[in-house]
């Protein structure tokens, strides 16, 4: 059994991480540390836990006592939890913030769909960001083809669960205003652009495409769900077969043949991507999890690889369906 | 036209009651106090009302300046307001909070129901809470008929919408964990029993029955449906005639022959009262929204009244239906 | 008062037609005609209704009784209701199907916000799709103004309550399937494209742009959220002097300085719009109730406005809010 | 691996029964059948599968091709399927109909909690229904030491999600009306009483206790919440110790501390209770899912009982939370 150390446990992101690691076959969290809730069972907080784990959230982080460590803390902190910390040589690390997702210090990206190799022989990975791993993953097919739209326009619109606001209660994921509401948030200027151009321009350099990228804030608690469409000269076959080439070895990422909803992959580590022609127009659709391929999900996922143990070790998660 | 200021306006009583009084045909909102949003336009905080006022909430309250004042602060707050201000002759008040619903200091309590005549006569009403509307409306014809069982129980189980816990973000109202979610709080011991145990006291003087009322947080945003059930010799004819005789010129509380669902209230002033016998059992089911008639609904059902205007005046609202 | 005639009233846009009109000041409904419900009272059906009215549905349609005739059947069944019934002359007409809304037979097109003198002459008119009144609010003054990029893309994407999708039961309006589901259907082929593209034509003949329109699923039940991006050489503030100016006469098209969001016009017959520039982009964000400004609200206005009377008579409806 | 055959296959129980089994590490589905999906794969109708499973519904069901059947039909079906099917010596069964609760035909009743060894040694179980799991769960403990209330009431209020109506779409299950809305159904006559009177009157024979059981709708997909207040003269402490005594080597069942809430459970096999006393009433809350604990995770529990595996494979099973 690996040793697990979690920094930052009373977010969303590590409850999930715990979630999915109480189960997971070759892992066992030796600590879970959390400043605001030290002392206090993990199930005070992570309420769903309730009966699976005596776990107690910790006031120290033994760096040395662990194999991994996930840094779960809020975006910025990570950076700031080296400068402070030293660092035992051996101890891997994945980082759950974007502190190192331009892959400085070390840190590789860790989007197991184009980075797998890397990431198996990482020490450090930086685990992408929800509206990231969707939008990428929509577009890495076409991008490694050579085929984003030079000088052109990608358009994506895309709705997020509450649960990707974090758990610190404010105006926009108050119950009273959010449910049965939509909205737009950060359009043309979210932080995750950076990354999936970055990316995009490693597959298709001076690609010169522009994403226009409209996040809005859906009236449910988990998921993202991505429109994206295009200019593109392939028939929908040949699309269809460069996306289910792309992603024949990626155990998490699946081309249907059927429209996609959300709810298909809620509660799973699973991408769901679907490609149709309109005229000129490629249209794909995008769904996943943003707790778990869009967060904690992946970030397992890429500790397997960097473990070299099956990627899907612990999750094979039932779907809720609904 | 009617002049009215509002203490405590950037509460969702308030915001309702802003709603409502803005297409009132006999009232013109002078003031809307706000310590925390002085200065602003009210559509900042009350965003409905996008294109429908210019109204500015303001850091003065001149009583001198208004023929009625409803108080919509936190409770205690009230209390404390006429310890600080000086009231005019001549103003009559109508307050939101529970700081006078024992009719302390002169103040009526503010059921139309049982006590319209004295609410035409009163300077001050109280008015109500919201479960206690749903629970005094699902009780009142059998305490006047003396029915309630002595030394018996009486079965209430009730959910409300996120909208009752107010405006201030927390826990309980945080969008991820209150979707798709249900829980108990205060179960036997919610402040409302108070006022209703007052009320049914009034009415059947040491009736001595016990209210087991369980509350509960329901996963909607407006609503109170409330659901109870003690025993009862009359058969289902019998009561359900009871119940239509006693609500005959109350015009918002409907004795509905079919079973009642939460949503036939939702954005109107109406409580929705069925009635059924099983066995020994009487089963009342009631619903109302718990911001209209659960609060500033009644309490313009209330200033109507004291103003000796028609009592449906502003209140005759569409429905959501959905 | 004016008298009232309603075919097709089982449906959602008859009974918000309905909600509407038994509170409309002018206004008496004469007489709803359902096959599927003759005999019984509107309240078994249109349930938000208990206690206001004693209607029972009919099982004929005296047209020569009323002043004006709602036209709620399925689409296709207006031009068959006129094939197999005479109109009174004199008789007005408001279809909320789409069966003329190429205003064949001498119907105009029912959107005051272009429309309004038209329509006010006018003895039938069709009444705008929910999703082509969104959308073309969200274009008009850029149309009007010759600037819908010539030969270039208008990017709409949209999501729609479930009461778009109607009264009767299906897969996609399951409970168990839509709640905290987001779906695409209908991408680049909504019937809808077609009215919009019609009123564009005539605003800016000849500006061959394409609309990129793809609708969405929402987990909620009234509302209209439509996203629309396109290039455009005005500066924002030229953009947004633009669209104020054009709606300035507009009782129910209110132009935002804030950011949007659904639930700001929920239950009201009001269409908010933002705008903002981006880049070389205009992000326009328009909200509606789909029920309401999106079919029987609008309906509602027409018909003020056929009938000389008060654009707003009826329609200053209590925003839901919450 | 024990070889899994499914009746019924395209209901929700067949398909959580699926979405359970395909990670079993002890089982194979060896057919899954329906009329009326013959020949399509199940991920067209359990479309939370994709990318999981090539299975295709079945026509036929060779019965002596598997070692235990599950029935997923419709109540009423599962006495049919036998009148028409012979049945292979040695296959066991498992009913999740409610057609052999009454353990007629030699059949347990599958509540492990009170009949562990008996369906260790069933060769035919009748699976418990989803209400009656969570009242029966909350009542047992009193039960079995003699303390339910002789002529006493037992008062029930809980709520059902969506799920558990069933597939075929309704009027109230369709999401327009059910969003946002509670109602109540089947008072005091709901089919579940009959089974709970069963259990209840095996463990205090003569207790001639009532229960007022009082369903209703919730407006979520998944999962049961259950209150429970009887006259009881333990203390609390007295009451929890009972409870957790009685469920100590139930490894889903779960006696809680804190309060719960319903979301706790969601997508796990867990019930949790929890128990409070008020005055003379002892108030029990339950939560389950009621695809899961309350029908298909406990047919999961009961095969691992009958076949002699660990009680909880298959069924470790990550929690929502959100």
């Amino acid at each position: 059994m690996k040793k697990i150390g979690i920094i930052g446990g009373a977010g969303y992101t590590a409850g999930e991480l715990l979630r999915l690691l109480i189960n997971h076959p070759e892992a066992k969290v030796e600590f879970i540390h959390s400043t605001s809730h030290a002392g206090a069972p993990v199930t005070d907080v992570h309420q769903g836990l309730a009966g699976e784990t005596d776990l107690v959230f910790s006031d120290t982080h033994p760096l040395d006592s662990v194999d991994i460590l996930f840094l779960c803390s809020a975006h910025g902190h990570s950076r700031e939890f080296w400068e402070n910390n030293g660092r035992p040589s051996g101890l891997k690390v994945i980082d759950l913030a974007q502190d190192f997702r331009d892959e400085s210090d070390g840190y590789v990206y860790g989007l197991p769909e184009i980075n797998r190799d890397r990431i198996a022989r990482a020490a450090s990975v930086a685990n992408p960001g929800c509206f990231a791993t969707a939008i990428q993953l929509s577009l890495l097919p076409l991008a490694a083809a050579g085929l984003l739209p030079v000088g052109g326009d990608i358009n994506v619109t895309a709705l997020t669960g509450s649960t990707g606001a974090g758990v610190k209660p404010g105006a926009t994921t108050h119950f009273s205003w959010r449910t049965d509401n939509i909205s737009v948030y950060k359009p043309f200027t979210h932080q995750h652009l950076k990354e999936i151009g970055a990316t995009l321009e490693k597959l298709q350099p001076g690609n010169t495409s522009t994403i226009n990228f409209v996040p809005m804030r859906g009236d449910f608690a988990r998921g993202i769900f991505a429109v994206t469409h295009l200019d593109c000269d392939l028939s929908e076959d040949e699309a269809v077969a460069l996306y289910k080439d792309f992603y024949r070895d990626a155990p998490f990422t699946i081309v249907s043949d059927r429209p996609i909803d959300l709810k298909q992959v809620v509660n799973t580590n699973k991408a769901l991507i679907h490609v149709e022609k309109h005229g000129r127009k490629l249209l794909i659709t995008a769904a996943e999890d943003n707790l778990l391929k869009g967060a904690s999900g992946q970030a397992v996922q890429n500790m397997n690889i960097m473990l070299g143990i099956d990627e899907t070790a612990g999750l094979r998660l039932k779907p809720s369906a609904f």
